[in-house]
């Protein structure tokens, strides 16, 4: 099933969407919080009445299973150039994602002035590590997309000193072109940076996810992606992403606040 | 007038809370986006019935003057740890900021486990630049506020070469101590660090600003902050920001995502 297909939304009444979160997009059971994300920006898109997420912000409230869902939405403004959306992903029992975004149309042509940072060193996706899923580990999510790891950054794998970095390639399997939503999901794809910051490696449950979609994506090729996290405090661990296009280009940056697992 | 007075707010009935966009609050006539932010998250913290905002967001729907405003509060969940709240602030005419945050108890004492960085080098606040306001430049705000910017980051007057940075202390007028919700505004504070992006200086309208409050501060000594942006693309800036307090500790991190005025 395609990532077009199984983050589809469509139109209830008034301001409610419908949508269902489909088998196989979890981490250990949960759906995935990008995952979650597109489907709630599909139907907020919508309601919008524009192309393209700009910065969307979602708070977890509750673990997500397979299911119907629906999406409540509310216009908070429709301005010139943008406007601004609420809503929540509920399942029939109870709120499942709070989502506010700004929605507009963004260029495919944008320019990068670019202060500090290009796109990660990257060996070419075939010589990175595939991510893919056995009966036991890494999550069935990893049958959904394709990711694949810098050989250096493989948790459990790697030489190399530990540190909270991971950097690889995305795409949606079977060559789907990628839209502005796909990269709602490829900034929560990858294993926690955090894996490597000498902790015991633990999922870390999402708090609060922004992404700035900072361009229309070419719709063909990998995405370089790194996500880093340079301060774990008090339980509490950020992450900072970015997702760079095949011509170079920074088209998203996200950051997450997450709880790091009392072991 | 205190901060903490000037972010006041009442409940009213229901889900409903009311404050004032005191005058003197304000750049160039609207009233601070930090400050706006403030009085909302005093609304949501009491729906949530937790001390401390955690992390919050607030997208900004139309510009804000001195008057009454009402805070509409939605409570999506109130959890064990956390609860996550909506929330818009609305002028009799029109809606302002819509707000979605999280709120909890943060320690004080919270251990920093650091990757990469540390607090700012900054001179002595007596030796860095106070920014005082005149009749013209800069804007009232800076009267309820005390910022001492870093004297190679001040902009229009530095010798060195443009870079997107700005660092400096921040207080509270008048010794008030400050808690967690004057952090979202100390990360609004200071002017933006694309003043020194080589562009035209121009205030950045934000379009969405996020605020991760990482431990509740020691009430007492200057704020070190340091903001950045990195990447500027199509019209869009990031600005980063964190905030340290008097003992060294990380207790904010914010981005916001801006427009660069077309000039």
């Amino acid at each position: 099933m395609s990532f077009a297909t199984a983050t589809a939304v469509s139109h209830v009444m008034g301001d409610v969407y419908q949508g269902k979160i489909e088998s196989g997009w979890d981490i250990f059971g949960n759906a995935n919080g990008g995952y979650l994300m597109a489907i709630a920006a599909r139907a907020m898109a919508a309601v919008a009445d524009r192309p393209h997420p700009v910065t969307v912000t979602a708070h977890y409230l509750n673990p997500a299973q397979p299911g119907r869902v629906t999406i409540d939405t509310d216009l908070h403004k429709s301005g010139r150039r943008f406007a601004t959306v609420q809503a929540r992903l509920n399942s029939p029992e109870r709120p499942l994602v709070a989502v506010q975004g700004t929605f507009g149309t963004l260029e495919p042509s944008s320019t990068l002035k670019r202060f500090e940072a290009g796109p990660p060193d990257l060996p070419a996706p075939e010589d990175c590590v595939a991510v893919e899923p056995t009966d036991t580990f890494p999550p069935p999510y990893f049958a959904k997309v394709d990711v694949r790891l810098h050989p250096d950054d493989v948790p459990f794998l790697s030489d190399s000193p530990p540190e909270p970095r991971i950097r690889g390639w995305f795409r949606l399997r079977d060559d789907e072109p990628f839209d502005t939503f796909a990269l709602l999901a490829a900034v929560d794809a990858f294993p926690p940076a955090s894996f490597h910051a000498g902790e015991q490696p633990a999922w870390t449950p999402t708090i609060e996810l922004t992404t700035h979609v900072r361009a229309a994506p070419t719709s063909e090729g990998w995405l370089a992606c790194a996500f880093t996290t340079r301060f774990i405090t008090g339980g509490f661990l950020e992450e900072d992403g970015e997702v760079w296009d095949s011509s170079g280009r920074l088209i998203a940056q996200s950051r997450q606040l997450a709880l790091l697992p009392r072991v």
